[in-house]
């Protein structure tokens, strides 16, 4: 269907989301028009299809889905669109696959300021455009005031595997090294400081970014990469806890050894949250053997998201499905994954 | 990770969703365990991978994605979670591809009793292996009370494009016949006389179905056929305007040849609906030469879904973009998008 017309009408102010957006007729061509397709426009989303179709090379292909959810939509450090499109990516990313294309479906809330939303499809075409994937097909639902909260954002997406990596949260093996990227709970405290109105005088801000190109670059240096996982719900000890039970093997990690920023240690003070259960949405945890270890942490540094990147521990052959931290002080205790309730809507 | 126990606890009815479902501890994956796994485990989303891999061939792949809000989400002939496995396989047969992966992420009320959210996975399952297509990766968020109304359901879809087959909105040729499955508007009749508490008088029940393997077997005998949309949201209606749009053709409908069914016209005649405005979910609208339109027509009806099949119209030279019904007494009438307010959270 020809859908981008040569100039658009500004959107106003005072415009917002109506039932009528999401009924498929003119209204719904008429949101297209204005906010999607001058942001997101490319080859394959201006056929309008009811699908995308491009080629692939045969293969392993990954395929990924998440619905972001998170409250506010805007806080220090991004909004919902980046982190929607970034979140994905890096989903794609650490299965060792090159992420290409993406899906975007929208739930909007009748109300929604249309300003609003264009920033947040800017804000997604932008993220799109630094990861160097395409968002290629869309849907767009509405429903009425207090049937969603302003609005919701599933992205799903495909990417190539790389014929030479087989990474799996299966494939700890003992003595591989644990790595981190950087700082831990950046974005969950960014989230609930905004929450909380402490967003000002913290000066937390999210983490969110794509991996992809450090993970990339990582691979062709060290294909044997084990396994990779982004620490994001459950932060950093959820996602250990994972990888120590996928592969029934333990993991010890270094207390001191996991970078904190200090104003984020000290929001989680104040809240009574340990940071190594905070979401993060630019962060990397990876497990190698001992030998390459150095040579991922190069990598690894010379990327602006992994400039923190360090060593934090090690899988070891003790308390197979268990991760344990030891302290400075040389006793040790046990990092469990969170119950659950501590940070909801964080993505 | 090793997530699927031996017997998993029976839910019980007092069960609900809680905030800790979605926050990727403890609860998230007892809700794994106990809801999701039991009916959707396949060696692909078993691996509880942040990412589904698989082989493909090299070729022309389809993406397709589709948020489902319908509401209530229970209605006479079945429920969101059905729905949104064969709207997207729907969405992906269409483009001429044959469906076989999908994505499935969740966003879930808090409150929501298990045992519904149980039944719609066990449909989701159902409608999963009747099309031939395997719920291969997921994600779940759980929102507060009055954050979202119950549960949205989004739905991603791969599948492989037949190497034989070109079927675009933009290939309408002027002769082509118009062939269209079935009766019209029963999907969305279905909601709303159960929205306006008339669904026992009216006995009318959504068409939802996959049209997979009618499509498949269509392609099969006529491998050029040249358009082919499923009449969603705006129904037969916008459908046919997309495709004179797109195509730049004309399209004449007659009036008398869109089968209906009594209940169906009646509900419409009582709440002021046109028909071919109403939202279809098991329905194909296909533009195919008229030389070939018998051995289509053929083929559809050996399906249910296909059995009220009928030849509906056809592609003319006149009035360009435009839909036009000849009536009974001979006279015209423009066939308009709706404008769209009229059926909010059908699909």
């Amino acid at each position: 269907m020809s859908i981008a017309p040569a100039c658009p009408l500004p959107i106003q102010q005072h415009e917002t989301v109506q039932m009528a957006h999401g009924a498929g007729g003119r209204f719904s061509q008429a949101l297209m028009q204005r906010i999607f397709m001058p942001h997101l426009s490319n080859a394959f989303l201006d056929q309008l299809d009811d699908q995308a179709k491009f080629d692939i090379p045969a293969g392993r292909a990954a395929f990924t889905t998440d619905t972001y959810v998170v409250s506010p939509v805007f806080f220090p450090g991004g909004n919902i669109g980046e982190l929607a499109v970034n979140g994905t990516v890096n989903d794609l990313a650490v299965g060792g696959a090159r992420p290409l294309y993406l899906s975007a479906g929208f739930v909007l809330e009748e109300g929604l300021p249309l300003q609003e939303l264009e920033i947040i499809v800017r804000s997604m075409a932008e993220a799109a455009r630094k990861a160097g994937v395409m968002i290629v097909t869309g849907d767009t639902k509405v429903v009425g005031r207090g049937q969603c909260d302003k609005l919701f954002i599933n992205t799903s997406g495909i990417g190539i595997v790389r014929r030479d990596v087989s990474v799996s949260c299966r494939n700890l093996r003992h003595g591989d090294s644990i790595i981190l990227s950087g700082s831990v709970g950046d974005h969950g405290m960014a989230i609930m400081t905004t929450r909380e109105g402490l967003s000002f005088q913290s000066g937390i801000t999210s983490d969110s970014a794509p991996l992809n190109a450090m993970i990339e670059a990582v691979l062709e240096a060290v294909p044997a990469v084990h396994a990779m996982r982004d620490p994001t719900r459950g932060g950093v000890a959820a996602t250990l806890n994972e990888l120590a039970v996928s592969s029934s093997a333990g993991i010890e990690i270094h207390e001191g050894t996991v970078p904190v920023r200090d104003d984020v240690r000290g929001a989680c003070e104040l809240l009574g949250i340990d940071p190594l259960h905070v979401a993060n949405e630019g962060k990397l945890v990876l497990s190698v053997a001992a030998e390459d270890a150095s040579k991922v942490l190069e990598v690894m540094r010379a990327f602006d998201c992994g400039r923190d990147a360090a060593v934090i521990g090690s899988v070891v052959a003790d308390h197979p499905g268990m991760v344990v931290m030891r302290t400075a002080f040389g006793s040790r205790r046990v990092i469990d994954l969170p119950l659950g309730e501590q940070l909801p809507r964080i993505c």
